[in-house]
């Protein structure tokens, strides 16, 4: 009694219709409609070119095919006029194929295959075309941090942890750490990407074909480097696709936590940087809010990622190894929505980093009052008077405890104040002049000293901004390349439909 | 420069208004403005009552609010001419209102209030819109248990744990027994609204207004029991949300289990229940299929339950205790729509209860055959032999193993094997006959036995099924309550406002 | 082969044993055990009391019973001799009952019961039992918020929302916002622990059972409010389990903004809180370092609660709706976990609340200073110059944007710099005399002004603490009632197993 | 006043050395112990090779760790001695090393590093090794599949989609989907542990250090491939474990699928397989239970690494891109426990894949009666009747319904029954022969037929199997490579350690 079977003796209840199959209708876009029509084409010129379907048929969906690509890519004109009968997308187009081509030849192009291995194909094409736009978009957030680190080597601000101050370190030492961290979230994508390039097609339910069908021409065609190895697990797994959704919420945590480093420091408090008006919010109450909703945006949406994961991944582990829609769609639903909109909260992301700058003048002043450089002043007496560090450590640290008791900031730790704390540790005064003191007690030279591979020196930062460099630009060409070989399996598919369409093969 | 707000002095960036702003104005459904609307006209009426603004004025906002209420719930035209500068929901309505009742008026009513505790009172509304329809739905789930399980009571049929039959029980026993647990789901709803029943008008910012506002009357023009206590809290907290969400997901949790269960029981190899055509999905490849497509939905919808809570949970865990994007709405986004949702799921649901039907014919025979009797074997060797429980079954067991090991199925244990086993047990036979033995065997007497409260026994199930009828009604008593309190409410605040457009208070 | 049944001819093979069996019966505590000891003893009295069980066997077991209770309260001596082919807790329990009290003995205690309704029945004991302890020690947080809040109703400090300077509030207010959210908690456990409060014995496997037991006896004994009312559902069901751990994320939730905040707060710059130094870390290389590491402790907690939480919801979604290890046992180990570990970190909790301490002196001039008086200011406005809140808005949203162009902080606000921007808002100025405007920017003036219920005002605050003081007084009698019963019904069993000692029934 | 350093005026309260400081000293294990003591051994090696340290403090240290070496593996005696206010493992080694070579001589060895790269070091170290276990576990998870799947390539049993009966396919095919999908993951496993391949020590507290020490050689002596780009990065990330628990989480998805699959499978209804006794539980109630319980706990496994994964991001979430408790240690405390535990579980679902069976006998029978050859009857009418495949399939669709009506099993479909169908859908009778029709019913016929790569027939099995073999050499001889590196750099770190103490340098 349903339009595209006909095993069951009674029309799907108004629930299932409602509930279940109009979304599936409705929820699809106009890449997804592309995806199913390039999908289609592959298909067809597989068949063709195998001798699979006689030449007239082959030629007559060819060009209803062509046809279809220029009329537009809706699977359905509007919600309104949905017909729920046709379950989902792929019957939705077999249908309208067949008011295209005729009946016959709209059937015919279901052989050897299967919704699971289409499905299968079409998610896989979805999420390489999401994984691309993400690396993208990170490629961008990426590149403004390590241009505007180069302006900031030598601008001084304090290190936290525990989000009290460390050691003085430079803003681009800040945001080239940063920089490093969504590097290999980037790296993340790429490997979740290789993983995923394998097409589906021709498993058919689940178990291959009986037809002698060409599976790595069906590849080829959708620019995809292999094919699946098992049929089985090829319609019952999509772990690529929670591969990538791992990695985005691996890069999401990355984000949120320097949403939540910008949030703090663009308090009035903390003062340490300031983002335009252009991206702050206001508020209807109070007149002299300037709120740095950006921020707080990102956050949300880093949440909403680990909650999409958790929602696939229980959806997933609840099911059997093999088809079902709760391990193939319903379940993955938002993690697909988090896929897609991924892209334009990195470029929100962009934004911040691109306009984010630091309140520079008071930076400097506070390292030198806040206690952050007492780690040099501790190495220091390891230097000049053959302590274990450990034993400089305590004497620092009674000092500061001293001149905290006295009312007084860092400055005002001189030899007086060392040797009080040294006699109390180790029983006799250290006997260090004041300009060595204070030399030590001095970020910008503490700066300077972080010359390790990897440190806050300019001249280590500077090393590790051009391997950035390095990277960044390979990455862009790894991108650049994927989009090549796409653009080129588009033209190749195109040309050899053209084939099909005028000669059925 | 903003339209609504003269602090900042950039317009917001282009990402700020797309990504953040736009969906915060196409968005909203016609239940919020609604909802956005009676707020507003809450506000006014208790502003004019209190005297804290004048006649005139409030006339003049009165009519407007009479006027907006019948030309429609929209809170903009359409998509495509959303004003992005509007920010949110608020300041599009309240632009909407300028446009009726001037500009003046219009920033009038702003007074002694914020977006903060308008946006905490706006999600208590919906919050208790959405529990109020999750309760419903959920009630005609579990009337269609109780209801069918009353023409089941003597339908024979193995109970399982560990997906091992254990010991005959009725069809009705296991309706029951969801509904059970069910009942358990329905009275979380009903504490979790009671939680939410306090109005947060008139907290403002966070600490309270400054104008003598009345608290009371606002929130009872809105329908509330009562109002919050706390301004600081009020603003900075969406415990009932996220409250009502965990009671959701613990309903989720339960309906999955029962669609795993179901899912099970329709295969063909347990053919112990079955669904109709019209509750089914098909195959696009392999003719015979007719797959449980609504228990997989279902089960999928529990688990986006689960992220959803996930997602906001950590959202709300990664803020201040305060008014932030992240703790409020965007990192909620997810949840909303989880709530929203749930009343169709439960809806399906029903459907599924309604139309399932127990395989009748072989299933008393399956429970004689698969050894789901043992139990009952023992119990008789301890009343009738003088064995301890643990000898009893350690005798039982043993036959068992010496039945497959002969491929007889239970009907197979006679007085002999039984003997043989309790020889290497306890080194003598029974000497039970064998009519004895037989009898209990039978699935039948094994569950007249089960007479303890609770238990499967034909009468222990009706004294559990009317004491669920007498909660359902109760439940049902409780919910036509809270309808009709919101009701007369709305007609209250109506009448308060006719008035107010009479007389400016 | 096994030691405890009979049905299967093969040892369990090692990985079984080590990796399944052995921590069952390595992690049970000594709660645990008396847990299960009570359980026994409550189930002979009733066997006893109902004739079920010969008096000889009766008096014997109960014997053996009250001398376990004085040997000791481990399950077995030590992990070394642990003889894991016992598989778990209950059988290790009947071996040592049959080691005192003789084998026929012991195995007749098992009648009319199984593993699983002891299972449901011992989760129920213990989760009663952490819910009783998180609720007293959340009592002490809250208890501590309270008292503390009383004494600084005057001390004024930034109220912050977006983390930007919003209105002044007081201490009190501050605390007193964070035990109204607590309250709202403790109320989630008392439901939870209410819900929970029904005894499972009796229900067997899963169908109830054919002995003429008496499950209220069993019940009260064992100080429960009542029954389950379906089997099935008793041992298919840890739903009671899994609301307290939901109660507990939601608390976790609260506690870990709270630490957010603090975290802020006592940072340098913020300066607002401060913590001592016992209740502080240190850096094993940064001698000035002092570390807040209690709060981020907690913080961690509540991301492991909500680890739990999703973990056990995981595990008990992918099971059908009966008996299995998934769902009863493994799956929610991390959530038990949890559940016992709460209490000490409320502990914790306890101590940054009674220690945490205001940096009096600038938090007020830094109000003073920070334009979050400017709500104040509009309103002034609205009062005396006639205008509408969003016209008021306007005007002083712009002179704190000139205050802050011409460098000013908000005492700069005058009423020529006001007049400014009237002029240009409303065309106009405001002529407002100087004086005015110098009491609305106070900040002592504007907390003075919220006396809305609810509000910052000290006179509103001290009437919400007095209302936190009834609650927390009424929690207080909650938890002592409830301690009581446990202990009567705990005397009552002893007593009745005294009888049954001495008589046999 | 503290032991370990002297800015602190007061002892740590006992809430933090109890609840924060005893756990991090009762819970390192021995392998944690033997990693502090390598990463002291290469640091001292290379402050001596540096010149960084006098050469009689290097010999004596040296002699001291080569002394800790021979005395065990213990942090401290036990745990009732335990000295909380160590702190943690750091300083309790510290102490410790101070007790064998001397307070100066351990306070020395503290110079260029922090606690922050060391915990960033030992967590990777800790990282690797868990990875490597893991890794092999799973390598005999997969060569079991591999290996058992040959001898069962034409071992008929149903495919299933929906968990209704789809097509025939073999258990080697069965088990070979099983392999493919986890040889995925056993590339994610090693793409994670390429990942941590970098030492962190050198970047001190988070800027790294102003001594001339050689960061390479410390890793190299530590069998590190290179060393961490950037210190801020260093010390604030632990995504390497985050990667490597989402890694482990996707792996615990695949086998809670198959755990799924076989705990219906081995039902009594299904059967199509079995595990062996020793496999299996029992119920203490029932003598007749045999219970899966290995699948279970396996299915509770995994969500537990779910819940351990979603609790270790959420707390590395709430914090900044810095040091703290939550980012660092407690917050992912039970993701490393899963990464310690997960070897054993990989062990136990190595004994599932090792023992269980098909129950061979009647599976090929059910497969030709369960209608699962429809879709080659389909493809039969595409190929002899000149249909399109739609058209095929609603006249099976429709034939399969008619029998089903008479009450017939697959064996029923004649050509009488097929034209009736075809008359109904098409108009006119196919007449294909009763002969053409039995063959395509059969089900052996089936399964020969999926010929295409990655099919179900024998052939295309055997080709995917060798594939695999291939794979998992692969894998073999990767991990056996990393073992060995592990091996080289640590008799190089004993030999080089050797020279320091002897030579001191």
């Amino acid at each position: 009694m349903s339009e595209i079977g006909k095993r069951l003796a009674q029309l799907p209840a108004d629930e299932i219709r409602e509930i279940i199959y109009r979304p599936q209708l409705t929820q699809v876009d106009g890449d997804d409609f592309k995806a199913m029509l390039d999908l289609n084409k592959a298909h067809l010129v597989m068949l063709a070119e195998c001798g699979l379907i006689d030449a007239a048929t082959a030629r007559q969906l060819a060009q209803a095919l062509l046809k279809m690509s220029v009329t537009g890519l809706d699977v359905q004109p509007d919600a309104g006029a949905v017909d729920t009968l046709l379950e989902d997308a792929y019957f939705a187009f077999e249908t309208r194929l067949a008011a295209v081509a005729g009946t016959h030849a709209a059937g015919t192009l279901h052989l050897a295959r299967s919704r699971n291995d289409i499905g299968a194909t079409l998610d896989r094409m979805r999420a390489r075309s999401y994984a691309l736009r993400i690396a993208e978009g990170l490629l961008e957030v990426r590149s403004q941090c390590v241009t505007r680190a180069f302006d900031y080597t030598e601008l001084i601000l304090p290190g936290y942890t525990h989000l009290q101050p460390a050691q003085p370190i430079s803003f681009a030492y800040y945001l080239s750490g940063y920089e490093t961290a969504l590097e290999r979230d980037s790296q993340r994508l790429v490997t979740a990407a290789a993983g995923m390039d394998e097409c589906a097609l021709g498993v058919a339910a689940l178990a291959g074909s009986g037809f002698a069908i060409d599976r790595r021409r069906t590849a080829q065609l959708l620019g995809f480097e292999g094919i699946t190895r098992h049929g089985l697990d090829t319609v019952a797994s999509r772990d690529f696709m929670l591969e990538l959704l791992s990695a985005v919420n691996l890069l999401g945590v990355t984000w949120s936590r320097i949403a939540q480093d910008f949030h703090v420091f663009v308090s009035d408090e903390f003062a340490v940087l300031e983002l335009p008006d252009r991206v702050s919010g206001i508020s209807s109450i109070m007149p002299q809010k300037k709120n740095p909703i950006a921020l707080e945006f990102l956050k949300a949406q880093s949440a909403r990622i680990t909650g999409a994961l958790m929602g696939s991944i229980t959806a997933v582990r609840g099911t059997h190894f093999s088809v079902s829609l709760d391990a193939m769609r319903e379940g993955l639903a938002d993690g697909w929505a988090v896929l897609k909109n991924t892209p334009a909260h990195l470029s929100l992301l962009r934004l911040v980093m691109e306009s984010v700058a630091p309140r520079a003048q008071a930076l400097e002043d506070r390292c030198n009052r806040n206690f952050s450089t007492a780690t040099d002043l501790a190495d220091a007496l390891v230097r000049h008077c053959g302590l274990s560090f450990r034993e400089a450590h305590h004497i620092v640290g009674g000092a500061v405890r001293l001149a905290l008791q006295l009312g007084r900031d860092a400055t005002g730790i001189d030899a007086a104040l060392l040797d009080q704390a040294a006699q109390s540790e180790i029983g006799k005064p250290l006997g260090l002049p004041d300009a060595l003191i204070a030399q030590c007690r001095d970020a910008r030279q503490a700066l300077l000293q972080r010359t390790t591979p990897g440190g806050a020196a300019p001249s280590a930062v500077l090393e590790t901004l051009r391997e950035s460099q390095r990277r960044l630009q390979q990455t862009r060409e790894q991108l650049a390349a994927r989009r090549q070989t796409l653009a080129q399996a588009d033209a190749a598919l195109e040309s050899a439909l053209q084939a099909v369409a005028a000669n059925g093969r």
